[in-house]
């Protein structure tokens, strides 16, 4: 009946019973699995009205006929089944509802989900449905469908079929849909090509019953092939359905539906059972999860979220392709088109750094291969070197929409952060050298990291302006993390970062030049970085203009930030909405309540930047009472400065409400997808913030601060190739151990 | 925005955020506040469709024309409030819904609301609402409700009433319903008295506000007496009114106006502000949990489940009326009408009993004074001595209705168990004697416990079947917990029980022979307790028919029930719906499903009656795989069971079943209000089940059997009028430590 586990062993189960229509969207989001190549939602095998079924292939877009900018493509549904029942087919709109229980086990990337039913005639059956995208064969979802007739004798009939009626909410990215002829009852596929990308994509099942019974094909819909098992079950006997589906593309394969049908063959002489996959695939999640788990000892709830956040950052990471990025909402729902921001290098990107730094480097190569995006972007603005997108996709190209869907009075509102947003460039060099430090991969640096941190530091030297009046560089029309206020001129955040990255880039290549010398002149030579310029480097990082009140010892976010009209944010609870969406968008600007972290976020990312202790410490006070937490990215940023500062009551507070965005859907946005950077941040907060993992000038150290019922933290990170074990508890002195040698 | 709080702290804390409409009645019930004397449900102050406001006082009962049965009779509104914000009413169904939060503090018994609301014309208020009901003064009904404007000057009206027109899902309860002439425009009162028990109750509020704004009575609606304050409130300006209101009726005051009037004017002139009741209620809270509250350290959700299930019986438990008891849903909402079962007794009591000796001596007082109800129920049948009724009300007499509302086809169904259900005077006499036990509370035990215990076994003496031909005792014609099976013979839950009680009244008896002689002569005369009576007794406790497979060596819960058709539940999962609806009513009978702990049950209370260790663990090994958990009552006792067999697994998973009913409502049915017994069972299981507190021959003793991940527990019992400390840890002995006397 009941399914309760042990504290320990709930923190890994994510689980919805009974079925909650009002939260179908959420439910789908957050039980999504993947595997780095896919990410299915978790719809339902027979289809609900108004669900949003998807599955999404890293780096398939198209970009659709009157849409304003790409997007990811939704698969054909490579799950779909109809259970029909003594003649009526299984919903959960028809019939009694008798018992429901989903289940993501996280620990072992598998979703189950049982249900008791009983059609309208009273027939009951058991009904089992078990999917998982194997870890180690990426073109391969797995999925079993069981059926137990219970009181009665039952006709049962399973169509499992690949649904390509599908779209991106009505926006039509396939032609040429075709079902193949695959010569085999137990085998259907379909493959299509995207309209104006022209992928080509094979989706292929291969099915078979635990009865021997021989399917029937249905080739009646040509968008929907299907196979049809039948049976007759006696009272208390079950029919099993295993089904293997492999999914191909142009992006991956020369003839994607030949590779389909390979990986197929190849899944069953490899490991000819569902029970081997599925054991193979657990151990390899045995191994992530060795890499990446953080053990919180006394905390169910905050070690729950810490999984789940991680979790949804493993199945998003791609494992062999360099050529996609993870998007805002990783593979797991629509929002922003699957595009990629900063997101990923700033919030998600050091989870990988960490704990798993081969997929680190896969992403930060994504941004090597997109370089050309970024040249074009500075060019057509009219400055030098390379401007990564703020948005992008896999060509690299900036694709932040323009304009805002029409409001309700048909109106539209200009979207600036694809013109304005532009820290982003520097956001990545940080990553990449990061990552470097972290890693000390010597041959990503040479050859690919040190070319993006040069190239856009070429473009920060065209892009400040020098005021010769105050002899200071000054950035206008920015915008900071703080969205709600735009195009405002010298952000602190984007002028603080912009200063050091032309500080670290000039160190970077005065290393370069030293130990690589052959590299650094094939640079200077392709980015032009003459004596001159670099020079001018120097005068920029002397000279940036930094708004600040001295007297108060605060940094001002931008210019006239100050002279902002005030506004008590504690009257305005218990706030859900944001404060923006509730001021409107021309009174946000005027008033001085900010979006999210950003003299925060600079804290965070360069503390030295800000000041001392006594600071960072002015600076939160200042902010912390503005910030509305408008972005998902903003709690976890609080909480890693405010455990800095040792202001653990605000520290836990912020850490649990990153923790809680996806699983209690607090803004209700969920059903568009996983919030990856608020997911990611959920990690920085706990390992750098509470555990104060950081750099240090003789490898790492620890600071740690854990909140009061923490009784230990313990988890692993990789130092220049050397795994370490660390395990703090409240008591006792930091231990770190080394573990192995990457 | 958000309100985490660190797990100790959130362990207290019961909140929805945002509202959930779907799930009203589930948070109505679950959030109610209560002191004893008032259960108030947790409706809304503005109203809301299809809301079940109820607010419920220990004893008044009436019957409704046309009903079935009497049941506790829902009182006027005295919350109702009509918030008005530049013209337009707040609603949760109207305007934009910025922020909502919902908190019930457990710790305090404070229930707090939390809006930020915008009416359709764009005017936006923050609105909190604060309620409690005061422990210290126990007819008091203390709120607050605050109002303030956010985004300009605002006309605001408050108009507080009591509204007479609520009543018990349509059954009119009242007559006379007149609104009171309090003779000041801050004071609003309502008399009515019920149709047929004739009970009279006062409503009387008393309103003030923080701007001094003289209010204006409003009269024009007959039962719903108004007074209704404005203010023009300037931007951020707030304005607040604070509520007193008493509730008194016939069966405490010979006036109800008088008192209730009186009642507010020693609330002013005691306790002048609402702050200093709140702080006495508060400090008055701290001694309850200082007796009840059970730390659990390692296990967050299990401690706030234990929490919530301590608190609804704390607050429903009479402090000074011993001429009520707990119905099966406490004061919480309108299930089973308020009437009490076998619950109060054997689930709820033995908090009371080891927590509060003086509550649970007050629920024994209202059996003694109800005993009449008893006698003339066993006489009616044909027996003699007394027999309790399943469901009682005020009057002591039975009210179990006999007929089950109608079903779709326009059929009903009899109700057995008024009639069959008859271990209910045995559970009453097994909770007199378990109480004296445990406080040795020889006053209440000579005078009133012992003449229960004895006439209850009168009742069993002329009960038993004498069956010659086998010499033996046989009881047909029963439902036992199992309530499944119905009219079966020889329930051996039933069978031992009695056998047992018999054998506990004759050593009573002897006891108080021995050491009040007098009394004891009282009542052999008043009960006719002749030795020839006795003598039968010894007979029955002899010979007493327990149904049994020797083979095997586990007791078969009724003639037949191993003859009935297996069925494998396991199959039937995962099953929410109780398989008895799943088969009906006809079918169950022929089922082996049981109900709910039926031997088990027997196994918590007397296990010396099913049988050494091997034996206990032999007949839970039959009967835990066909338990449906179709009763709320059913998982704590697995709970206890398991846990004394150190079958961990099943233990917790039975307690989590048990923690989770009312709290995340899995049955759907929480709307009735809390399932008091499950409540209850929940402090058993942790007590006498995990911590293993029991009786032993020279005081108590402890046998722990800790789940898994409890590091500690630690919790306070009187025993013999002596408080204790108990702390149990993972790795430690047993301490026991001696507090206070009581």
């Amino acid at each position: 009946m009941s399914n309760n586990k042990m504290s320990n062993e709930r923190a890994w189960h994510l689980s919805e019973a009974p079925f909650n229509p009002g939260k179908l969207h959420h439910s789908e989001t957050i039980h999504a699995i993947g595997n780095g190549y896919m990410g299915v939602r978790a719809t339902f095998e027979e289809g609900y009205p108004d669900e949003l079924p998807s599955t999404l292939v890293h780096g398939i877009f198209d970009h659709g006929v009157g849409e304003l900018v790409p997007e990811l493509v939704v698969l054909p549904n490579p799950l779909s089944m109809t259970i029909t029942v003594d003649g009526e087919p299984f919903s959960l709109t028809t019939g009694k509802i008798l018992g429901y229980r989903m289940t993501l086990d996280m620990e072992k990337a598998l979703l189950t989900r049982g249900i008791l039913w009983q059609n309208s005639k009273g027939s009951i059956v058991q009904i089992t449905f078990e999917r998982f995208a194997s870890l180690t064969h990426e073109h391969l979802l797995v999925s079993r469908v069981s059926v137990r007739a219970l009181n009665g004798s039952r006709a049962i009939e399973m169509r499992a079929s690949i649904d390509g009626s599908v779209t991106n909410s009505g926006v039509q990215h396939w032609k040429d849909l075709t079902a193949l002829n695959l010569k085999s009852p137990n085998m259907i596929g379909l493959h299509g090509v995207t309209q104006q990308s022209g992928c080509g994509v094979a989706v292929v099942s291969s099915i078979t019953s635990s009865t021997g019974v021989v399917p029937q094909l249905d080739s009646s819909d040509p968008i929907r092939p299907a196979t049809v098992f039948t049976a007759q079950l006696a009272n208390d006997e079950q029919i099993e359905l295993v089904r293997f589906t492999a999914i191909h593309s142009t992006r991956d394969s020369a003839d994607p539906v030949v590779a389909a049908e390979a990986a197929l063959n190849a899944a069953y002489t490899a490991q000819p059972l569902y029970h081997a996959l599925l054991d193979e695939h657990i151990a390899e999640w045995a191994n992530y999860w060795h890499n990446s788990d953080v053990l919180i000892d006394g905390d169910e709830l905050a070690q729950k979220a810490l999984r789940f956040t991680t979790y949804h950052v493993l199945i998003a990471a791609p494992r062999h392709d360099e050529h996609v990025s993870i998007g805002a909402k990783t593979l797991s729902g629509p929002g922003y088109k699957g595009h990629v921001f900063w997101d990923t290098e700033l919030f998600i990107l050091p989870v990988l750094t960490l704990t798993h730094p081969r997929l680190a480097r896969n992403l930060l190569m994504y941004r090597y291969h997109t370089l050309q995006g970024a040249r074009n972007k500075a060019k057509e603005a009219g400055y030098e070197g390379a401007m990564y997108p703020w948005e992008a996709t896999d060509t690299g190209e900036e694709t932040t929409p323009r304009w805002t869907n029409p409001l309700s009075d048909g109106s539209r509102i200009r979207i600036w952060t694809g013109d304005h947003e532009q820290h982003i460039s520097t956001d990545i060099s940080y990553a990449i050298l990061q990552y470097w430090r972290w890693t000390n991969d010597v041959e990503f640096f040479v050859h690919y990291g040190i070319e993006i941190v040069l190239d856009t530091a070429v473009f920060w030297g065209s892009r400040a302006e020098y005021n010769a009046e105050k002899n200071r560089y000054e950035v206008s029309l920015q915008i900071g993390p703080d969205e709600y206020h735009e195009n405002i001129n010298n952000s602190v955040f984007t002028n603080s970062m912009a200063r050091w990255h032309l500080s670290a880039a000039l160190d970077a290549f005065a290393w370069l030049s030293e130990h690589y010398a052959a590299r650094a002149a094939e640079l200077v030579e392709s980015l032009h970085l003459t004596t001159e310029r670099l020079k001018k480097w120097h005068d920029i990082i002397e000279h940036m203009y930094i708004p600040q009140d001295t007297t108060r010892g605060i940094l001002e976010q931008f210019d006239g930030f100050f002279q902002l009209e005030p506004i008590n944010l504690a009257y305005w609870q218990p706030r859900v909405t944001n404060i923006d969406a509730i001021l409107g968008h021309e009174r946000i600007q005027e008033v001085r309540a900010i979006k999210q972290a950003d003299v925060v976020m600079l804290s965070a990312l360069l503390p030295e930047a800000v000041g001392d202790e006594a600071a960072l410490r002015r600076n939160w006070d200042y902010y912390y009472p503005v910030v509305d937490h408008g972005s998902s990215l903003s709690p976890a940023m609080h909480a890693w400065v405010a455990a800095r500062l040792n202001l653990m009551t605000e520290a836990y507070d912020m850490f649990m409400h990153g923790a809680t965005i996806d699983l209690e859907d607090n803004k209700g946005n969920v059903r568009d997808g996983i919030h990856g950077a608020a997911a990611g941040g959920l990690w920085q907060a706990a390992i750098f913030g509470f555990a104060g993992l950081h750099l240090a000038a003789n490898g790492i150290d620890l600071d740690p601060h854990l909140p009061a019922d923490w009784r230990s933290v313990q988890f692993r990170v990789f130092y220049q190739g050397q795994q370490r074990t660390v395990k703090l508890t409240a008591e006792a002195a930091p231990e770190t151990e080394a573990d192995k040698t990457l």
